[in-house]
């Protein structure tokens, strides 16, 4: 028989695998509403360990937020250029502590890029680390293994739409 | 130290969010499933608040349903033209009350167009509202905000294969 | 009042519906990685009822295996020539006794087949049922439900980039 002791912690651990995932999922919508600002606030203050494949592999989220701007950012004419989907599936979250974890997730990736007039489209796994740091949970790494992609020019007669971003 | 009775409540709350986020995947199956009797279902009764961008402004969900059918049993020679998918992810479920909760959600839709023979894919964020009516959670607000969307040609050989839908 | 036993069962039963979506998660990711050892782990030891649509019914998990392995793990001149993306979404899961569940999801499925240079994407819904085997929930029965795909050429200047798979 379990105590009700217990089932607070089994009930604080549930809370915070959510609370884990609420960031990882506020983080996607960050990285395709072309906000630097949450995005940056997804990651631990300094030290982060970032490895995203061909994107590069950083040793702190001010230089990866730095290449989001350059990327996300990026206009021609006054008009974005760039629009991303960062689709994130398949959660995997290990409680390895009070205030640290380890997740692993699927990402559905896709890029269009009106400069060179392609469209990428990739998938692969994260490898996560978490902490809490002042309170809330942050990433603290985060190791991309990429299946496959696909790059091709998107072809006579496509139009992009451009929404609402956050900047 | 908690009760068991805060963790019987605790326990209540982690049960009404899975039910919310069970409703909006029945909602998003029965749209590409031509299912309008679940897509109806799944809100309120009377006065929803839904704003779907493009597809329009509505203050009831009766006159979303239309639009629905109008579109998802269009058939042409009796075979359907339009085919979707309604793809959620990234939940962000917070509850107001006991009967009342906030959502956030991302859409990856899809929509292929045998008519003009054209593709629409397009991203963004859902800011839900649901509440608890005869006992069962339904959405009462559904506001869309679009990031971006994409619209091309099939192009020449593309094949659609129709599968099984509810109507 | 609940007591304390009762919320620990009620633990108990959030926890196997979180070991039942990782279970999904992690056949969905083995699929991509072309890991068949992974892949046939997912299911029980024998006799899993298995209705893939056109890609075939079977009534053991060696045969699906099989069937994966012959498309997966397909090489021409050393090189992969099929790349998938399964990525499920919408999980709705039910236990019906301490062992046994049945649950829905929804499938986005891709395919690029590098031999007759085409992109297929599909999507529809899963009704599984699961069992504890030796401890551990696997799949004891997949139907899937085909909603509709579309076969397509991939074009001229497409680029298929593999990364890191398993074998």
């Amino acid at each position: 028989m379990r105590s009700s002791d217990d089932a607070g912690r089994r009930l604080d651990a549930l809370d915070q695998i959510e609370a884990i995932k609420r960031l990882k999922h506020r983080y996607w919508r960050a990285c395709d509403a072309k906000d630097p600002v949450t995005f940056r606030a997804s990651f631990i203050k300094s030290g982060a360990r970032i490895d995203y494949g061909l994107l590069g592999t950083f040793d702190d989220a001010d230089a990866l937020t730095e290449v989001f701007c350059q990327v996300a950012l990026l206009t021609v004419d006054g008009s974005y250029v760039i629009f991303d989907m960062h689709h994130g599936l398949h959660p995997d979250i290990t409680l390895t502590s009070g205030t640290t974890a380890t997740g692993r997730w699927t990402l559905q990736f896709r890029q269009i890029n009106l400069l060179d007039w392609t469209e990428t489209l990739m998938t692969g796994d994260y490898d996560d680390a978490y902490v809490v740091e002042e309170g809330e949970w942050k990433m603290s790494a985060c190791i991309f293994t990429e299946r496959w992609s696909l790059r091709r020019p998107l072809g006579d007669g496509a139009e992009l739409h451009p929404g609402t971003f956050v900047t």
